[in-house]
């Protein structure tokens, strides 16, 4: 049985689907725009749906062209199109968000739960300084199955989050800060160095893999 | 009510059960025997189970003149003793581990999700450059709950095992190496770089956490 | 006129008391007992206090032998002898700890502004896994004229102490931690890169520092 | 109460004046104009005033259409607009600055610094190489009630400044210099590392905190 | 006997061929287009080959005007201009390349070992996340006399191929990845750390070298 | 086919052999003496020849009480028994080594690449510093089919001999040095830096993995 | 006595002359060219030649509509105009050059030690894979009073050239190269780990520290 | 003409004194008694005289049974024998350091600069917060024809002296201080980064390669 797709420049791995539970993800940063159109076909031809992360809507518009149907999601700078519809959203994922330049970071987490069959909540500008606006989420948080916990800087809101709440933290450190935030890595060290157990981190600006981890956890229910 | 035990030099969070789900761990580097003793007494008094990672047999040999029912588990450099039965496992956590000298990062982290209720598996040396060991235990994998991958030098274990599976990964880092593995710290950036999504990662050694992350995605399936 | 102390091996800067409103004080590593005592009989001949941080239960033994009037502060591993009567306690500091092992430095901290004059109070032991330690403590700091956090790990104890109050806050990191925590470095990092304005920090471990700036503070009001 | 304003992509903290000592600002980079300015307004229409630092003159000039009474500072790049009068100046906050490239961390430190209601000297262009240039200028620093000091490169000024008084110092690197300055990092450590105790360091360029710093211990007097 | 052609600004070292078995390479970044010009000419003179790395379209196009004969390898960013003819291609060297973005290292390396007389082999979109891909090539690979493995991100591609192979194995790291993959820093740790012998590693990115490596030791089999 | 032995707390992998071409090596850092001679054991039972390296004399003069055939290879801090007789040396594989320091590093290299079939030459003392040392060994090096070429400090002897002969060149750093030595960091990255075609470079004091390479390379001349 | 003048931005150091034995000198990067043209409107009204280094010829352009007379140096990126003569050249200071892309480093180190009175001999292209190309040098370098020897990649030239002779040298790194070269940090932390002594380094592509040192070594001849 | 002595393990380099203009010198960290008792008696033959560095007094007492005429130089940490007399000191090199701890790089770069002929003046204990101490010195700086300035900690000192001089200079940063001083590495980079031009600088703690720098520019002046 023929599982890859080959197309000159790659193999699409259209076979992941089953493999990994997930089809295929294009992540567009250093392809071309045809690149990015031939993988996108091969997925369509194999019935399976588009979804490209970090696209510009320059090259939503170019793809536009040939596939009109592509969809843009513009704080999430994702490109998608559904061949067949997403699952039924179940469980529940909470996306908490430090500032609003994080939003990005989380709004990728959040969209990339929700086509993985995540029910996904949204906590936003629920920073450090401001420890006042997370608590009335505390009910929220305690009955999601992950938590997915975005800040840049510091990093230290999946810290104080995991103090209040018994759940599975994703931290998700951001590029956003200057100095010595470091394009994201004082936050990546500080939230792995967190004195708070039960909180893993991924990559910085790693929002599409939170949003991966998040729904894996969140969809264990059923198996 | 009094949830916090003045102990002097210490507040022992005698709390912590309800809010965060398990009770207080005690991390021994750093602290004295009689500090350790004072926290284990504060536990005990408060009805609760006692579990001090990274100990020595030193360590282990001095309290248990005041403590004698305590245990010491050599692989794991764990203390014990249980005031109350320990949760009925149940779910499934796997530890996977790479070589030999990364066994008590693993056996910390197997410990650890056992005591918070997980029905915990172990493949054990099942290193990358020995693909051939961990592919009979692939059916292992697809159905556990939760996946400790647990690696040192090039960390590249992790990336291997995702991308066979399906289910949230936990990896952890460890410092065996030497040269440019800088104790850990390339694992744990080859781990955060890694190209399969649903790996998250936790701070070098620190299989108790990753123990506390697994164990928490493991008893989402009852809430 | 005479301001420095020919030893030999060192000028002693006698005439630091007036030019910088201390006496110099001893750093201990790295000198030899002798060394240390050299410095100490030419500060006592100059009718000034003896102050020596970082020193070792060991040293403090040897140096009794010529100075039996020294003092051990045993948590701040500092050894003092007082020629001439401390200023009289006024104002107000407030030194906040995160744990059990950060408390040498937090006690270096608080000895040393107390030393230069300021009231201390001292808030241990209250980390961010466990907000609800800091709430009843915060009239103490919103009436502080200099607020000290003391913190290692991931540092963030500062930011969220800070988002409470509108003093000046000096942080602390202390090089308590494993892994990413690189001796403090995270902390430090994480502490420059705090989302809340009106925190400045000092070196690594460096409780001296820190209780001069805050001492500093604290006795403007006379200015 | 009502205390935070909710504008869809922002919550914005009107009641941080109280609860902080001074209105919320904005910084300004990765933000939209729109963003900005729909900041602005809700400030406005609180009450408050309005700080925005790190602005870029074209920002100004868009944002100038919707709200025509703004004020441009060019070396500090900033915009401000005072709905309430600022505190009367008082107090004494002298800002040291090494190089004319260092001059807009500078002035945001004084600007900052002034507009929480502290009078501030400016002493520019004194650097290391040059000590002549500080030694007229001891009166006034030895009278002040915190000093700030601007450097990049060596960041070797706050130690020399240091050792002349005994006043509070707020040391701010820069990311001035090439090569190993590193952005900031090689001032920003030597800062840290600095033999000279009664210096705080601040995030590299962070004239807005060293300035927020400074004007909190200005003001301790009438605490 | 002249061995150097002394062109201004450069010494072109037309002696190389004999002294290192091949002759000047121009590697294109950081020089002017007269600059490649002057070069190429002397080469050229010299009856030598020209091969120029990382080059643009920009740059050939310029070249061609006064060098009509360079041809443009447009993956590998290359331009050649064979006056004599290469040498016939012999034994074996394989190029494996983890993803689509990987492929201008891959085709350098490529271009370069059969510019040397190595016949090349190209196993392109092997990543370690679909292991199926490499298994059919295995047999190739074995009988391979240099294999060069090309990977970003984590880099963990030339462990798993070094797994399952006796032949030597050259690394090379490329700057695809975001976040800790810090522009091929982690994979080149990654690669560095192996667990796997046999596994030697060049510069990130460089494909030439790798390529020159690789036909030192494919001819090596004629000596 | 049972392929490896497992002995409780390793899988000793006895099918390597064929699989990679040589026996599995016990790396002895962090194992204990009896983990060691489990392993030993196994691979004696299996009919495979004996090597460990990174020895001590002490774990040496313990292991030989039960294995009284081991040999210690005193510079190379290896332990080798042979079960069956040592491939024929063939081929050539010289060994350059920059300073007295580097001797343990090299003679590890050597020895690693005579198990493997490897004659070996040794050029010793050869540095930078006295390039009048390396000029004699030229015809040497330019029939070997690899060197290795061992180096600490500033690491610039691989571009030297690289510069002077056509045959790939396997670079050792060392962690010999101080200061901004960094351990070897700086030896490698110069090597990886390297303005010389056909080197590439292994772990910091990794002799075994060069002697690996390099007898690697050897033998293709007869694949 | 006036020694400085106040330009409002700055305090142009007229007085450095006597103080330094050289008049202040434009480091162009970061400053507007209305700042440089203050500058140097000063240097000219104090009778001090103009010396303005990292410029570009467009900064050049826009200088010579005030200041017809000034010089543009192509190679070295520098801006000249002499008021009074520049000094007799004397002594000797030969600059040694590793490649086309460090001529702008090396012209710049040239270009300040002659304008700070030495005589310099250049000796360009001498890399260290073709050190048949210093050879024919060693005279002039051995008749040096200090060598200048620029460098970039692994930064291998100086302690090659130190090798050979007993004269001073300083060694300037360059931020040629690519990967791990950094940006100039391996060939600086290389050039500081020399096994030569004798050799001491200026920061990363510092021609004109390096100028100076050397022209500072030059005269000392005569005092 | 044999220059080099090959006595097993290290070919004693006994040409260099014609070569280098200094005979060979024992680096004694990293070697054994043995191996440096045979380097020194090899110069001994050679009739040169014997200088190792960084020697302890342990090494001293065992050297001293074959070679009773060796002497040991306490904070230096150097052991010497001189067979010929050394050369007569003239010229003027002065060393100045920042504290007590630094006395024995201080003391290393002065012996050193005093062997290879050099006249050497000390000023020790002149720290940047006592600026005061340098003054005094001020005319003795500017008659040496080489200052040697050693600081740790934040390594301001040589800017400071660079400012009041026209003399090179050559800094030696010190592994000392704690934190971010980072063994030397804050110090190092603060120095190179100097915005006084004329200084250069050697790797940390290195006093040696000071001295010899110095006393290389100090004989100059009869070239």
């Amino acid at each position: 049985m023929k599982t890859t797709d080959d197309i000159g420049f790659a193999k699409v791995d259209t076979d992941r689907l089953q493999r990994r539970g997930m089809p295929e993800v294009v992540f567009s940063p250093g392809k071309t725009t045809p690149q990015i159109l031939g993988i996108m076909q091969s997925l369509i031809k194999a019935g399976q749906n588009v979804y490209a992360t970090r696209a510009t809507l320059k090259q939503y518009n170019e793809l536009k062209n040939d596939l009109p149907e592509l969809v843009f999601h513009e704080t999430a700078n994702a490109i998608t199109m559904d061949i067949t519809p997403l699952p039924e959203p179940s469980g529940l994922v909470t996306v908490v968000c430090a500032g609003t330049s994080d939003l990005p970071v989380a709004e990728e987490a959040a969209l990339t739960a929700e086509r993985l069959g995540a029910k996904v909540e949204r906590v936003y500008d629920a920073g450090v300084a401001g420890l006042h606006r997370i608590i009335p989420h505390i009910e929220l948080l305690r009955k999601s199955r992950a938590v997915i916990v975005v800040a840049g800087m510091e990093g230290a809101l999946p810290s104080v989050v995991g103090g209040l709440i018994d759940r599975p933290i994703i931290a998700v450190p951001t590029s956003i800060g200057y100095g010595v935030s470091h394009n994201g890595m004082t936050a990546l060290m500080a939230m792995l160095s967190s004195c708070v157990p039960g909180i893993s981190v991924v990559n910085i600006d790693n929002g599409f893999g939170a949003g991966v981890s998040a729904a894996m956890i969140n969809r264990t229910v059923n198996s």
